[in-house]
Formats: structure tokens, C-alpha cells, sequence
């Protein structure tokens, strides 16, 4: 079975996450039988380690993480793989890949374009 | 006259503002007369308060700050404000007005979510 983590960098802003539950709502929406999980780096819950364990506990085998972060930076070029390759030697069963970030998907592009004229 | 400034946090790395310049031309290629700069927080080049300048003196009056970050963290919510608030000091006659943060728009988190179920 497949799963999706949703990787965010976190915040103590307890809205901060509001956007990231839309994101895994509107993919229930697209696909409903989609296991999706939120997993933050740091100050939000639930924790990057904390999804994987979840996931692997529902019986995933193949884990997709998708940065949702708008370019590579450091979370993404060096926390996200040293974070993955940890969980890889916890779950040696578990197959982790690591998406592009979300801001560079042409589409994502294109819809913060429109969004940025319309303000 | 109106510009619009796409604002980000900034990153040691270089190629993190990639997305940045694709928005800003997947702009243009929407709106060809839309005035846009990018402006970062930190790291990154131009600073915000460059580009504010730099609006400035091409005799843009009206400021559209977009943040380009998915959720409202404490750099929206706390540092781009106050960002905003020294630059209408500096430039009496700047009006800037603050966006929601991108990822809160609904065709933004469509299109993560269909970039996300695609990987």
C-alpha cells in the first residue's frame, strides 16, 4: 500500500497548518481512497517521524513525501533526506521517496500567478 | 501606479528562487503591463525594502505585498507587518496592502493537491 506524507516546515502559529489540512482535504476529494498524512520539521504536529510510524503501523510499504514548500532550501535539499534515510533504517521495509517541492510544479506556478494579479 | 511585490522568505541556497522568478513571469505572461518585484526576508537578494525602493523611484504609489509562504507563520503574520509598516514610514506617499499568503488561495491548494496525488 501507498502513502503520501504532506512535508511542512512547521510553526507556532496554530493556524499555520489550516492550509495543509485544505491540501489533504482537496485530495480526498480528487482521489478518496488516497492515504495522506500531514508531517511536519519542527513546532508542528504531527512530526515527520510520527507520520511514518502512523503509516507504517496502516501497513504502507511506499511512502511518497511531498515538500510542500515553495522552493529548495535547506529543509528540503538536506533535513527532509537525512529525516527520510533515518526512517528508512527504522522501517527497513519501508520505501521512501522524495517528491520535487510543490513550488515547482508548473500548475502550482501558474495558479500563484493568477492569485498574485488578482490581489 | 501599481506594482505588486512577491515576497519570500530567502535561503542560503541559489537555487531557491527559482520558483520566485517563474511566478513572476508566469505573470507576465498573464499580464504583460503588471509592475512585479520579488523581495525576501533574509538571505535571499533583493531584500524587501530594496525592492520596495526600487518600485519607489519607478513612481509606483500602490503596493501589492503577496506573501509567496503556504501558511501564516510568524514571518506573515509578525515580520512582513512590520516590514510594511517602516516602509510607508520611509515612503509617505506608498500605500502597501498585505495579500493572503498564496498557499491560502483555493487554486493553490487545488493544483498542490493534484501535483501531490501525481507523484
Amino acid at each position: 500500500m501507498k502513502g503520501i506524507i504532506l512535508f511542512g516546515h512547521g510553526s507556532r502559529t496554530s493556524e499555520y497548518i489550516t492550509p495543509f489540512e485544505r491540501i489533504r482535504d482537496a485530495m480526498a476529494a480528487q482521489q478518496p481512497d488516497a492515504v495522506v498524512e500531514l508531517g511536519f520539521l519542527e513546532l508542528s504536529r504531527p512530526g515527520f517521524d510520527e507520520s511514518i510510524e502512523c503509516l507504517a503501523k496502516r501497513g504502507v510499504t511506499e511512502i511518497s513525501v511531498v515538500p510542500i514548500f515553495i522552493g529548495p532550501g535547506r529543509h528540503v535539499l538536506k533535513d527532509l533526506p537525512q529525516l527520510a534515510a533515518n526512517a528508512m533504517d527504522r522501517f527497513p521495509g519501508l520505501e521512501i521517496s522524495l517528491a520535487a517541492p510543490v513550488g515547482e510544479a508548473q500548475e502550482v506556478i501558474d495558479a500563484m500567478a493568477k492569485f498574485a494579479l488578482s490581489t
